[in-house]
């Protein structure tokens, strides 16, 4: 039996904390009730946090907007780093020209769009405008009519080779305590074996996700990977790349991984995360800090 | 460099002809223009032939009159084989009472609904219903909404410890010279890695489909396996399959394989047929027989 | 909650029971306790019964052997189906001359060596004989040297395009309470990943092995799949291969389903048995029958 | 057709240059031709470059030993970044104490051994020291007898729950023009698929090891991704790899990939170098520089 630690006691031996979003900050019925007093905590303290999350579907002025609205002011867009950075970090590096073809809503699109490359939905491709297309990303499994666009998708890349980004790796997320919706990472691995190419994946447990955030902080100062802590719900993602990257880790139980499965999940996958605590709330009791 | 070799001169050499249909009857444009002959030079010879199809589209009956409505009378529904049959033999067998949800079209379930078991869409499943589903069959990639009723499948598997059947194993299946469509196989190996449990798979290269053929002959006469050949254009389905199930095996080149790739294609997949021939047509030149 | 079920009760109802070998009828401590009695049972109720292994370490005059000297004789060679013999049939069809190179032991090798073909251990493959290597085949882990032998078999099948067979599916067996030893089964797959062409495996799951019993039995008499019944110990081969042909299957919980696991298994699987029984042991109590 | 460019034409594009060893800089036969001038021209032209490589088999400088031996000077430990690097910095990231089990040669361990860790071949973990095991690490397919330590190490892993490390990703490695060698990425993929659990692996694709290079010049200068290029042999490694990490890449037509396949594995793969180039050697003619 794994030992549940207070989270508390957890964060005070770090100087800045990475947080995974859902199941973590947030579930299907809003935020995790408490968790604003986890960032009064580390702000008094003067720790820094980011949360590193799969989500390609907005900016991160949008998903900090989000938090906001539900009353969580402490996430700015600085806070945040989303497997879309990533996308866009690409785009902008290796892709200089030609048309970005997308699978996902407009508002995913419109933000890789800002590099300065002409995004269209794969819905609009067509013979007047396909050799032009350079990039193939899949950004969110909403915005396009499925059976339509995956066939177009699949027809693009047995014509063109080009790079295939797959911008967030998830294959299912949740939307209640008993259903799911299936994600774009696993519709992008369908088509994968469909057109038998391989794609390219930003999102954790990739060590890229990491590495950005990590790069962020060093660019205004010095840190060692050993002064950071990675906050996760889901071994196979949030631990196990923390844990690659060099990381402690913590698994919390308010998502993916419930308190009577931890033991079982931990054997099964090999992936051992450094501490286990019930969630992140940070409980001062009446005595304040 | 693999020989060449002529059609006629191989199927002299046994008594059983079986042939794929996709590839090798027909191709997207309509009949392989000839293969008429094949069928008139077999009757002659007193030769017995079967088509052994993935395909759970249609009924047989179906899909002999299809081959009728393009001049070829001699598929008779007897004369086919398809992963519909296996599966709705696995129906009769397995699945006693419930209901049997399916995606697919309302013909492809027309089928197996005749075995007395109540079958409904999955967009026709319920809260008042869901707990009488005993199985799930993936039946056809046509007459369903993707996005709704995929994510249905994800939570009523989530919900309901079933046997899923997935009748036709192909990922992918030509529409024209350039294009092909994601077949219901493809979109089946995405809901198995996202629910993680194992399906049940109908179709070639599993011997199951031989099988079923091969017991057919059985029922009104003795056969061993030397006296049959196995002709189709695909080797990871039609030539590993007959090859594995002890079939001497004829690769054409009027579908999936192309001459120009067939030297490479048999070295990288290590899939060895006994014979190639340009296509399955039986030339008699101006001789008759 | 599955319910646990009276194995004499369950067997009552079939006329043909199939065993698998490991974990049901024998473990790595020698024969389950009390399971000559089952044999005893099916023999004065005029049942019949085969054992249906995935193994290709012996011929199933040297399996029945070993079942005699430890006081089992109800079990003959004709009781026995191996994925040994389905190798055994697919030479005998498939490959017509030449040498059939071999990993395993001497033994493993001479049964299959009967067939007249000229089979050699790959250790004895070299420059000259190489050109006429025409089928190469994993029979068991013992018996070669894995370093040197594994690594000469990637540089044959790198030279030669010839069928290659996995008499054994299986990745790993038990050794003890706490041990388990790598099948060649799990050899197989590390060596088709390595040089990237695909193999012929036979063994439970797949159909043949069942068809291969069950022609056994249709040879002397008629019998329908709805009289059979597969008792096995591992879901993902007895029992998934079991109900994929169309056979009612007991689970039990000798080998490699524990009790405390069992619910579990099933859920996260999908692969669910007809019955679970705590053993394939008959217990008549002191009435007799 | 895609088109092949001159080696110089492109570095001279770019202020660093990260290499692969194996099938750009030497082959099985010992230095390519000519390269050493390629390093005579960085050098001169005060261009940095770097030996990115998928070797966990010896220490830095080891490796740079075994270029002076073969008379090329240039290649120093400081300009090697190696999967075994990245295996020492999890170690002392993240194993703090007790025993670090290794499968591969004594040179191999004792890099990593220089952490502090006590390190144990496999072959002497025993009853008396399991329990104190707390990481195992595929290093190299030497140095171990393979069927008695791999199944050893299958036990170990049964018994503990700890991170396994792959320090070289690699399947396979040419011995000569013909032959080929399993490497320990290969083994190691063999023994997760039989333990079920999820091992870390270090080595290209991965972008680790590109941050790793990539951190190594940042700590002395300023650097965007747009200065590196990186040149490799291999699509699937050096070149996805580079393109992930947002560099440049060159494909060379020394190693793995042959000038005749090149145009179907990069349509086949969907893999597309920035650059090809017969080889990685800067031909300055008569002229000098």
């Amino acid at each position: 039996m794994h030992r549940i630690e207070n989270f508390k006691s957890i964060i005070d031996k770090y100087d800045i904390i990475f947080f995974d979003a859902f199941g973590v900050i947030k579930t299907y019925q809003g935020l995790v009730p408490g968790i604003e007093k986890t960032f009064e905590y580390l702000e008094a303290k003067g720790k820094e946090y980011y949360i590193v999350t799969n989500d390609a579907s907005r900016s991160p002025a949008q998903l900090a907007e989000s938090y906001h609205r539900n009353g969580l002011t402490a996430i700015t867009p600085e806070r945040i780093v989303s497997s879309g950075m990533l996308t866009k970090e690409y785009l902008d590096l290796k892709v200089l020209d030609g048309i970005v073809a997308y699978l996902g809503t407009v508002d995913s699109a419109h933000y890789i769009e800002s590099t300065g490359l002409h995004t269209l939905p794969v819905s609009e491709i067509n013979n007047t405008n396909i050799d032009k297309v350079n990039a193939l990303i899949f950004l969110d499994d909403e915005g396009f009519h499925w059976q339509t666009e995956l066939n177009k998708a699949v027809n693009i890349l047995r014509r063109r080779t080009i790079p295939v980004i797959v911008a967030n790796t998830d294959r299912a997320y949740p939307l209640s305590i008993n259903e799911v919706s299936i994600a774009i990472g696993g519709i992008a691995s369908m088509i994968e074996s469909v057109v038998g190419k391989q794609f390219i994946r930003f999102g954790k447990p990739d060590s890229q996700m990491f590495m950005f955030a990590y790069d962020l902080i060093r660019e205004y100062r010095q840190i060692s990977k050993k002064q950071i802590v990675m906050v996760g719900d889901t071994l196979q993602t949030d631990i196990l790349g923390g844990n690659k990257f060099g990381l402690d880790t913590v698994l919390v139980l308010t998502g993916n991984t419930l308190a009577k499965d931890v033991d079982a999940r931990i054997t099964s996958t090999g992936i051992m995360p450094t501490y286990i605590c019930e969630n992140a709330v940070v409980n001062l009791g009446g005595l304040g800090f």
